[in-house]
């Protein structure tokens, strides 16, 4: 099986399985688990933050954010397709009480007007404007960059009304890669943020948030009460460690086999490509082929390769650590049979 | 003053007055306000649903409704510009835990299709879609009648989904005697249903949900939650009998006044009705004048008009009982002079 | 039938009928009820504090006051059957998201060193203490009077860690009278003080919220969202400004009954007054009669006396302004008939 | 140093870290990481139960069966000095919006009456009780079992009451190697039971829940909304079957351990043992030495030995894995040494 579904799908490297047996560990509940220390310092120094939390997954990171930021009968400003309103289970509304409002946004940078013309006022009426949240790169939009001179309109416009802004950066490295620069000229332009140490940098669990010294004291509050306050947690710091000094750059060669999938898709007849392909994620339109996402993924498993649905035509494609440059051709060889 | 800032201001009528005075009142937490249960019956019947409850305004009714029909963790539907979703202070997701999703309009109109691609799946990352939630007339689309057949095309979705609509009725009544026909025509396409009795049709305090006895007993308890259970309701009650008997046909007359100010209005240079004026509502740009609504609301104000402010250059004008079609010919008097 | 049920089932008087059709009122969303407004004025004044709000019910009051002075995750002290734990359907840990921590009392009073050690401290794994709640008089001790010294120690006590104190005085009038004191004398030792218009001083509908004008802005805001921003309330202000200043002192006949009632009660064999009969409440343990409380309440009533179970064996009488001393006589006599 | 703090600072065996690399693991989120799915299978034979899920800590599995169970507007019974009310931020009334009831018990144990009255009825007024939690071993009355025949009366009146009965059994193998039996004898008496196997059974990181399939299918989605869906979480499920299968037995060396520390103290003066050291921890009062709880950890502390403050001049022993007898003989030397 070529598995082209996620880059969550990657499996520890050798380096990290013998990172978790050599970790020095302690209860990190009492701060006491020098890897996870190490890792949170290693991780704030890279964000450009003052501190940084190991959490379990992006999906908490990205909750506790909004717990964090703000109180319950706030309104968050959220782009149309991001990951925090589509995949969380609408848990920030559940857990926080916040009502999200979605701004679109073409590949996924939204219009710093339109942000600021939907941050609410003091009417009695209306919930005050308590986070703004960008995500970079944008899952749905197809692993899309949102450039940094948009991030830095957003945040110009969410600083002159003092609204904080969140960065779902699960996937900023691949932002960072992709633009040839540091994580930092994204961060430089947000109040927290959160990134996967497991998706394309392969670590098996965990993500990181990020921001100042208050706020990291409060989220460190909160994940304890989502029930991530974890013990001997620097087993699955080690690992996290060297998907940071590691694995980032490697990112670079699922770009291109990304680009490769796409450039070969395009001259599949029947297949359209309809993403621009920044980095590691391709999304192809199905529909020419007379089959929706469903049919034709089931075919394709049928001849080896996994990809997952993205909407009624829609599948999605996602390079990774664990796809070789001749497992894409192979992929591509495979979808140039399926009628 | 010509007051058009909202229907909301009207005074009790001579005839509300005397009947709360005269109103046979009781405990109505024990149920046993004799006027309230009159109320109830005898808005159940005219709403063609198997019981109502008394609630203390549209907010109050809408909130109820969200609670009662959902969990923590759902997601509603609802327009984008929708009461509910625009100026209930995020209360929806405080209180019920519920994240907001948005659908645009055509003049309050969703499509039904569009709401079909929007109701969730199965899928473990994404909330189940637990409310679809239609507002008619629709205020800030400017008073206009969502139709019939619109109605019909949601709920006939929604019941293929098992997901149940709620009708933001405030101003349903507007609705009914603008396509003149009975609001059981609208009602007859919804699970519940909340109408204003404190609106066009004059009563001081109050409004009405309605349903099925299971949503309407669920409903109760939810009420006292939010500190709606009320003693001695039946002075309330009492004027909230005559807007239903007595104030829904003569809303004919807000609309012509309303048709009456739209047109002087067209006359108007640098004033622009943005609106259809279905009803009782007149949306004007000013932009053309080279001010913003707060500065031209000023100087209609130091003429002896008031309306309220709807966007930046948008001001919305709304008749009702205590406007008179002379007060109505004097305020576009006042409007055609002021630059 | 003579209904001694509860205080909440008096009649609006003749008076109040009166000040309901004589009020001014206006929109009082856009604070422009004149007669909401003096209520307000008037009741901050006896109150003690800067500012008031009108609200719908004693249970809407308090549940503004929790979510004023809390934020989700916090941890609330108040006493074990008290309304607000005990009656209120829990909503303040649906609505505010806070957790209830109960202290026991004697009669209604706390002791001040078991709430101090009950307030949290710094640790990540405890919720933060967001706010102590007293009731005063306490309704499940009795309509016992809480003393003010013990009120003071609490105080004294909550200040020192910086935690609010919220009074649920929806009986407080009956402490003040039965103590031969001003109000103020318990509300000094509050942040805040919700006070019931619509039981003893016999309004139809409504209460009062007191404090700071910080606190009461903000409360304003939660009242929105729980429904209880209402239009042309002066209706229900007028009869509660009667309230306010015509029908405190007259209480003192109500706990004279109460008292006349308690003192018949003890000669019934059977019967068992078991609360200190303070105010206006008696309660009776009916147990040696060989009936729980619904058999006995049910004898009652097949004899013309109306009261509540409080308790498997116990059930509550209440005096108030529509129960005459001539009833209260007959109603012991009835109480000597029932085996 | 000497950690007498807690059994959750145990390190992962040598088998446990070889365990984490040679498992095979798979993308959990896609229910395809081998070692978890064996985790689990074994677990829910063991517990007894058709289902169960890993978690990523006991709090986080104690909140999922609250959300799991319950509703917004419910009432949860627990024990007066219960983790979940104690420890874990609030969190059930954050999350879930539950109101939380708490029981005194002895040693742990409360009384099936007690449940009983405390059971709400169907009053407009009160909460619906919606859950009973216990916790067995009981942490803060010492490590006390809560024999099996009260958990038998507990479950069968929550079973008349229709209401679900959830263990929080962090210590559950504890209760059953001190009661020399298997824990099904304790898991048979509740709806939904959670177990750690990072504190006496030494795994690094994780807690199980189980019930039955529809339980399990809810908590699962409750989890991914808590940011509890992991990737390749195989590596934290290897040491968890080590945990299950090797490490239950030995806990009696821990007991017999404590027992060795507790018949030590008896005879140092000024120390008193308050409970009854059923299983692993030991509970003693220090206030005859003239200290509070902090300044004579101080002492310890600089003496070698670690522990905790339990209350102002109490403190808590725990032996575990990585304490030998002749550690706690050397401790007590300690203890004798400290004035």
């Amino acid at each position: 099986m070529i598995d082209l579904r996620s880059d969550t799908v990657t499996k520890p490297t050798a380096a990290m399985k013998q990172g978790m047996i050599d970790a020095e560990v302690g209860d990190d509940v009492y701060k006491e688990d020098p890897t996870i220390n190490k890792l949170e310092e290693l991780a704030a120094e890279k964000l450009g933050k003052e501190a940084a939390l190991f959490v379990t997954s992006g999906t908490q990171g990205n909750q506790i954010a909004v717990l964090t930021h703000c109180v319950s009968g706030n309104e968050v400003l959220l782009e149309k397709d991001s990951h925090i309103f589509y995949y969380e289970g609408g848990a920030i509304s559940a857990f926080a009480g916040v009502q999200t409002r979605t701004i679109p946004s073409v590949n996924g940078a939204m219009n710093p007007l339109e942000i600021e013309s939907a941050i609410r006022g003091q009417d009695i009426h209306e919930p005050e404007t308590g986070l703004i949240c960008i995500e970079n790169t944008h899952n749905r939009a197809g692993g899309s960059v949102v450039p940094k001179e948009n991030m830095k309109g957003i945040y110009q416009v969410a600083s002159k009304h003092h609204v904080p802004v969140h960065l779902d950066g699960a996937r900023l490295f691949n932002a960072a890669v992709a633009s040839n620069c540091s994580i930092k000229n994204f961060t430089q332009y947000t109040t927290s943020v959160q990134i996967c140490l497991s998706k394309g940098l392969g670590a098996p669990v965990g993500s990181i948030i990020a921001g100042d010294h208050k706020f990291i004291t409060k989220a460190r509050k909160w994940r304890k009460r989502l029930g991530g306050g974890l013990r001997q947690a620097g087993v699955l710091a080690a690992p996290g460690i060297i998907a940071l000094t590691q694995m980032v750059e490697r990112l670079a060669i699922d770009h291109e086999n990304a680009s490769l999938l796409a450039s070969g898709i395009k001259n599949v007849s029947g297949l359209e490509v309809v993403n621009t392909v920044d980095t590691n994620i391709v999304l192809v339109d199905v529909s020419k082929k007379g089959l929706n996402s469903k049919e034709y993924l089931e075919r394709l498993k049928e001849n080896g390769v996994l990809a997952v649905p993205f909407g009624p035509s829609l599948i999605r494609f996602t390079t990774h650590y664990d796809v070789s440059k001749e497992q894409v051709q192979k992929a591509l060889a495979t979808l140039n049979t399926i009628h």
